[in-house]
């Protein structure tokens, strides 16, 4: 499909879920770039879900978003059950303002819900010559390192940093593969990879409705169930959200908003050394570079790179959509 | 050795090594520190270590610490090649001043050394009932992804948090297992796991003498390459210091200044929801704990506790001291 037209399409079914035109596009906008930089778990696929949960009133489609000013770098957000884009999108300016004013900004939000990839907003700063961290919270996936039942969500770190090229944009889930993955391969009926889940009675399993109902596990063991916990509490804690495996699962949990919260910290990177910082970060990625190869490698990329050129390739070309999500569109649209 | 004796042996080390007083006593409780929580490599191994830098003027013993006030959230501090401890303790001083006059701190050091455990700073601020971040970066040990050469070092990740009992402090290196650990199996001539390194040609080595000819893994191959440039960049190319491999070593070389940078943020965790914090991290954890347990395991222990309780089953015991180390310091007391 056209990206313009699937834009005006996925604008209207929002407008219809009672949205504002402009929450409808800025919507349109974060699910369209997943499915150009070919993040489909985070694309087209949420938005039956996401319309569902408007409908049942969890996403609060006329939000109040109350900013709080607390300092001129610090701001905490309300998110007012909002969907996630949106009240991200309005934090992440935040963010960025802040730190334009005073080299650091530091932006809380909570009572909101998924917000797509960190990336997008993390991007938004960098692009704003802004170095950045985006922290998100997530419903249970992981099991804490020592326990056998899920509790973290796969709790992304997310750190940007302009570079005068491409953006250096490290996502990484603290889970071994992302959720989407695990339930993309459901709804198209594929398998898993070995060793990433583990199923109900804590077996390795490569199904994955049975990833879905056992736990994923966590990058590195203890080290990455560490920064899975670090992540909750940043984004959790901190912000006045859910935390403690209490973030509710936007696909399976109707009982209530997700409550999810979000963390964005702002750094002018020339604060300490002026113009040097520019120079010295393209050093720094020439020096990676040119690195002696691993077998199988013909070049060294940094974070953000190939998730980029992914983007660029896609750009100018018709999104290509499944049938049965073309069919969800249909019926979401018709209401 | 009885604590305060050893305490005062290191000092009088230090200042015949033209440390001043103050700075030597800095040192020799930084030293005795990462002996009492048995991370014994960061520990007197390194007090010849050390001395012989200050010896060859690599380490300045008297140097003049510029701190420069960007504003009263941000520093910045040229450590003059002052010994890391000293530098490093300085700034995570100035972080807390910082956050807690504004709620949020910034400082950057450069032309610093080795700082020992970045948990000894982020304690200090946890204990100023802060959430504090600490990045360090070290000389080459891991291999970017793709590459078959190290570049960077084993930059440590660590973040603290108050929790009204233990300090929460996660403090993980970005490679899968410890230098120290393939220096222990090299010394027992016992083999390495397989997986965690490559000897100098680049192929995955068990043989602990070719993985330190050769290079360590990153955790998580790509996502931890990834985290190990983030610290990288943080830590060395944010705050002017040497990064992109730099960074010398400082048991092997002495053609110049380490250079090491350090970056601390620190968070009045209350900033956003007042005294709330305290319980709800209290629940966090709590609510971590009391999940069914993975075999194997008793209890879910969160980071930094079993750090802790190894320090206060050590307080109030002599510290054991090998003879090869004895004699090294009787030797620099000597001089």
């Amino acid at each position: 499909m056209k990206k313009n037209i699937l834009r005006s399409k996925i604008k209207q079914i929002f407008i219809k879920h009672q949205l504002s035109k402009k929450h409808s596009e800025i919507c349109a906008d974060y699910l369209i770039k997943a499915e150009l930089v070919e993040a489909r778990s985070h694309g087209l696929l949420r938005l039956k879900m996401y319309c569902d949960r408007i409908k049942k009133k969890l996403i609060n489609p006329k939000p109040k978003i109350r900013i709080k000013r607390i300092s001129s770098s610090i701001s905490h957000i309300n998110a007012d059950n909002s969907i996630g884009f949106v009240s991200a999108d309005i934090a992440i300016n935040q963010a960025i303002k802040n730190a334009k004013k005073t080299g650091i900004g530091l932006v809380a939000v909570n009572k909101s819900g998924h917000y797509g990839l960190s990336s997008f907003y993390a991007e938004q700063a960098v692009n704003k010559n802004l170095m950045v961290f985006c922290f998100t919270n997530a419903p249970p996936a992981l099991a804490p390192h020592g326990a056998k039942k899920s509790l973290f969500g796969t709790n992304p770190i997310c750190f940007g940093v302009p570079t005068g090229k491409i953006p250096f944009i490290l996502d990484t889930s603290t889970s071994i593969i992302n959720r989407g993955k695990i339930r993309r391969a459901y709804k198209l009926g594929e398998k898993i990879p070995y060793g990433v889940a583990l199923n109900k009675s804590g077996k390795i399993t490569t199904n994955a409705k049975e990833a879905l109902l056992g736990t994923q596990l966590p990058i590195a063991s203890f080290k990455g169930s560490g920064l899975a916990w670090m992540v909750d509490i940043l984004s959790g804690v901190l912000t006045g959200s859910s935390h403690g495996g209490k973030t509710k699962d936007p696909f399976d949990d109707f009982t209530g908003p997700q409550n999810v919260g979000h963390l964005f910290i702002t750094i002018n990177p020339k604060i300490f050394v002026g113009r040097n910082f520019m120079r010295e970060i393209k050093r720094n990625i020439k020096l990676v570079k040119k690195l002696p190869k691993a077998k199988g490698f013909s070049s060294i990329l940094y974070p953000g790179e190939r998730k980029y050129k992914t983007y660029k390739k896609n750009l100018n070309k018709d999104i290509s959509i499944p049938l049965k999500i073309l069919k969800e569109m249909d019926y979401l649209n018709a209401i």
